[in-house]
């Protein structure tokens, strides 16, 4: 075909209110109750979740400290999409009897109480669910709860949402947070070169500087 | 710590407003100009693009026929978010330089024109920048328009927007998209167990019943 003169300006999309609707639900979720981990009922649902950490653990009483008073700083940020969101093909029936945000925290929760050194009983959780269109927000606004809260364990210790890559895929390394947190049994079969845990440590050290 | 008594609702978002925006912003794509594909100048930004045929292969022929009047039907919609977008690590600066959406549009036409039954004069594409905060409609806006149109490319055909894997990474199978249209040498390296063609063109077939 022939096409249009170009210009770029045409191609622009300009809208303020989105800005205000991330904003909108940013404070709706910094607002939730706090739950504990994992939350004491099973509910159903797709969202966003942030932990918190308030133990004893030396290498996050930075997060302890900083969540003294009130929940402010997640330790990490995650979300559960419906199935097939990716590819458009989830319809309003499947997502509403699905439980994936509750399964997904639930899950972490398992990850937690497993590892050498942390107590489940040291975290708690917010977390928010959205509906029909809504769950197209989902990604957003896990995208600006990270950009907020910088969570370390999303920005500066990589591997905690990781899965058992399964079988015939343990080539690669084990994860930054399973060199500093041993337990999971799958992370100990991947034979890839890991990153030093000294060189993890201080990254640690270095970014929680930049929190608070 | 003691947890709040546990009340699904008081964690559901409701907002209106972002399935209006979304509607909004469809719309716009919807009445950007059409181009030629690849766009006739290179151009800064990331966003949402879609590609419309018109061509007289006969497997496509249902699209000629429906772009006729109008280009209403995309046979494939995808989208080009900053970098490190998932990891929220993007700084507006690095996005404001980037040619990220006409380079993912120039790599289709690469793709198209190259593969042995279609021709790249057939194509013509929308897109829209989202710049900013706008930038994380992004994914948001290309699901919406693939719930929208229900591209073949993205929900029949897999792989259209595939990368070469990489060395040592071979033995994955050829994807639908390149059972069908032959020519990315990459493709035929690798020597996994595709779908068979006949299913593929029944699958298209099928779906292209839906569509229009």
């Amino acid at each position: 075909m022939k096409s249009a003169a170009f210009d770029r300006k045409e191609h622009v999309y300009q809208n303020d209110a989105f800005a205000e609707l991330v904003k909108d639900a940013v404070r709706f979720f910094n607002g939730t109750p706090v739950q504990s981990l994992p939350p004491e009922e099973n509910f159903f649902g797709t969202g966003v979740y942030a932990l918190y950490y308030t133990g004893a653990n030396p290498l996050y009483k930075k997060y302890a400290k900083l969540n003294r008073l009130s929940y402010g700083y997640p330790i990490y940020v995650g979300k559960a999409v419906p199935k097939g969101w990716r590819q458009a093909r989830n319809s309003d029936s499947a997502e509403s009897q699905s439980h994936e945000l509750y399964t997904r925290i639930k899950e972490h929760s398992r990850n937690i109480s497993i590892s050498s050194d942390l107590l489940l009983r040291d975290f708690s959780c917010r977390f928010v669910i959205f509906e029909q269109e809504g769950s197209d927000m989902i990604s957003t606004i896990e995208s600006a709860l990270i950009k907020l809260h910088r969570p370390l364990w999303n920005m500066a210790v990589d591997g905690f949402g990781n899965h058992d890559p399964g079988s015939g895929r343990y080539e690669q390394a084990k994860s930054d947070w399973d060199v500093i947190h041993t337990g999971r049994t799958w992370a100990e079969k991947c034979h890839g070169n890991p990153k030093d845990k000294n060189t993890i440590l201080s990254n640690v050290e270095r970014h929680l500087k930049t929190i608070g």
